[in-house]
C-alpha cells in the first residue's frame, strides 16, 4: 500500500516539536504539503490557506489540523467536502455542536475523522487503564497544576472567551480519566476561578461522580511555581495507584510498572493511519462534554488579576 | 393493550399546571402513584421519595421526573436501573454527560428514555419546518425576552451556578429552531449579561451560523416589560417567515398559517405512550449543547444586581 499523502495545516510551535517528527517517522504517511498564515515548513510546497493547498495539491488524501481551535471548523468542513481524512488537534473545536455536525460530515462523506487527545497516549496511560479495570474504586484524585507563564508566555488567546484557560491543559487530564476509568463521570459541583482581568479561569475545582457515587475530584491551577504536578491517583482495593507525570509514570503500590517507548504523537499518527485504512473515525466528546458542564454548572469567584 | 402505569416525580407547578391535566387525557396512561417532597396528588397513593415508592408500588411502568434538573439524574438512575421507561422535563439534566448516561444505560436495560422539549410541540411549529424545508433560508432571528419577576418569582434556583438563567426560556426557543432548520447550527460567538450579584446570566446574545454561513441570530432577556416576545423570524427564498408567541403561530408574507390545536404537554404524552410502545427512546441533546457551548465561548460581562 502506498502511504497516505498528508498535509499540514497551521505550522506553528505544536506543529514543528511534534508532528513533524512523528510524521516523519511514520513510514505510512508522507507529507506533501503545508497551509499556514505565517509558518512554512521547509522542502515541500507550501500555502497561505487550506483553499489555496487543496486546489493546488489534488493527491492530498488527508490533512492534519493544528491550528488554534476557532478556526478548526472552516478548515475541516472544506477538508472533509474536499474527501480528506481529518486529523484535529486537541480540543478538537471551539463548541461541542460543530464537532458533532463534522463528524455527522464524515460519514455522509465516507471520510476518517480523528478527533485526537494526545494525553491518552501517555506512556503509562494504557497500563493504567488494565489496572483499573481489574479493581474497585474508591476514589481518584486528580492534580494538574503547572504554570501558565512558563508554558504559555504571552498567549493571549488562551485568555480570550473560548480560550478554555487552565482547561486547555486540564482537558489532558480529562481526556485520560474518561479513557481509563471503567465507568463514565459527570459533574456534581464546580467552581471556577478567573482573574478579574481575564475571560478565562485561572483555576477549576471539579467535583465529579458515577452513578456509585464514587468521588472523581480534580484540580487544575495555572499559578504553580516549581514543581509542575500532572497527576491522578487513584484508592482501589488492590491499592494506591499513582498515574503521574502527565500520563507517563505508573506505580501500584509504590511499585514502578514498565510503560510503553512510543512517544504520545507517535502513536496518535499511527492511530491516524490505522483508521483511515479502516475507513473508521474516532471522535469522543466526552473530554470537552466535561469542559463545557463545567463552564455552564460552575460557580465563577474572581480572584487577583493576572499579568504575564 | 391495558394502559401504561404510570408515576409522577416531584409535584409542583408544572405538574399540576402541565403534566396532571396532559397524562388525565391520555386514554394509554394511567397515573397510580406520586413522589415528592411537598407536593401531593389527591386520588393515588403518595410516597416522599422515588426509591420508597418503586419499593411500594412495583407495578409502575414508567416514571415522570418533574423535579428541578439537579435531582433528575439519581432519580431517573434507580427508575431506569428498576426496569421503568422514564420522561425526563426539560432540560433533561443538570450536566450533558449525565444525560449521555442515562441514554446508555436506557439502552443497556431496555427502556424508553424521552428527552421531552415542549416548545418542539408548539402549535405551529410542524408548519414552520415544513415551509422551511422548502426554501432557502437567508437568516433567522431569535427574540425571547419576558418579564423574569412575572415567570419565575422569588425562584431562587435559578440564579444559581448551573440554574441556567436566562437559558431556562432560552432553551425552548433552541429547542424549536435545532427542530425547524434543516441543517445544523454551532455558536460563533456569544455575550452573557450576568447581575454582579448572581451566578447566573439574565440575558444573552448569541451567533450562530451552519456550515454555509447562514446567521442565526438569538437574543434572549429576562428583564422585558410590557409585552413578551418569543418569536423566531427567518428571512427566505420564499419571503419571511414569523413563528410568533413561542411556536404557537405562525405567519409567512403576514398570512396566517393554520396550525395544530393540540396542546403541548398532550403531544409529549401522547409520544411518550407512542416510544414506549415501540420500545424507543427519544434523547435529542443539541439544545442543552448549545447552552454549554454558550457558557464555554461566551464572554461574560457584568450588569447592575437583580433582585426580585
Amino acid at each position: 500500500m502506498p502511504p497516505i499523502n498528508l498535509a499540514i495545516v497551521g505550522v506553528g510551535k505544536i506543529a514543528r516539536d511534534q508532528h513533524l517528527p512523528s510524521i516523519a517517522g511514520n513510514p505510512d504517511l508522507l507529507l506533501v504539503a503545508a497551509a499556514s498564515r505565517n509558518g512554512a515548513v521547509e522542502g515541500i510546497p507550501n500555502f497561505p490557506t487550506i483553499e489555496a493547498m487543496l486546489d493546488a495539491v489534488p493527491f492530498v488524501d488527508a490533512v492534519s489540523l493544528c491550528m488554534p481551535p476557532q478556526f478548526r471548523y472552516d478548515a475541516a468542513y472544506k477538508a472533509i467536502c474536499a474527501g480528506k481524512h481529518v486529523f484535529l488537534e486537541k480540543p478538537p473545536g471551539a463548541t461541542l455542536s460543530e464537532v458533532a455536525d463534522l463528524e455527522a460530515l464524515a460519514i455522509e462523506k465516507g471520510v476518517s475523522l480523528f478527533a485526537s487527545w494526545h494525553s491518552r497516549y501517555a506512556a503509562a496511560v494504557e497500563a493504567a487503564k488494565s489496572f483499573l479495570v481489574s479493581t474497585n474504586i474508591q476514589s481518584v484524585h486528580v492534580v494538574w497544576k503547572e504554570d501558565v507563564r512558563h508554558w504559555h508566555p504571552n498567549q493571549d488567546w488562551i485568555w480570550q472567551a473560548g480560550g478554555l484557560g487552565v482547561f486547555d491543559p486540564g482537558i489532558n487530564a480529562l481526556s485520560i480519566i474518561t479513557h481509563i476509568l471503567p465507568t463514565s463521570i459527570f459533574l456534581r459541583n464546580a467552581t471556577l476561578e478567573f482573574p478579574e482581568n481575564k475571560h478565562a479561569p485561572i483555576a477549576a475545582d471539579l467535583n465529579f461522580t458515577n452513578s456509585d457515587n464514587i468521588s472523581v475530584h480534580a484540580e487544575f491551577d495555572w499559578r504553580q511555581l516549581g514543581e509542575q504536578t500532572w497527576d491522578i491517583i487513584a484508592e482501589t482495593s488492590a491499592g494506591k495507584m499513582v498515574l503521574a507525570e502527565g500520563g507517563s509514570k505508573l506505580t501500584i503500590n509504590d511499585t514502578v510498572i514498565p510503560v510503553s517507548s512510543e512517544t504520545e504523537y507517535a502513536a496518535l499518527y499511527r492511530q491516524f493511519a490505522s483508521l483511515i485504512k479502516r475507513r473508521e473515525s474516532d471522535v469522543d466528546l466526552a473530554p470537552l462534554r466535561h469542559v463545557a458542564d463545567s463552564f455552564m454548572l460552575g460557580k465563577r469567584v474572581f480572584v487577583a488579576p493576572f499579568h504575564d
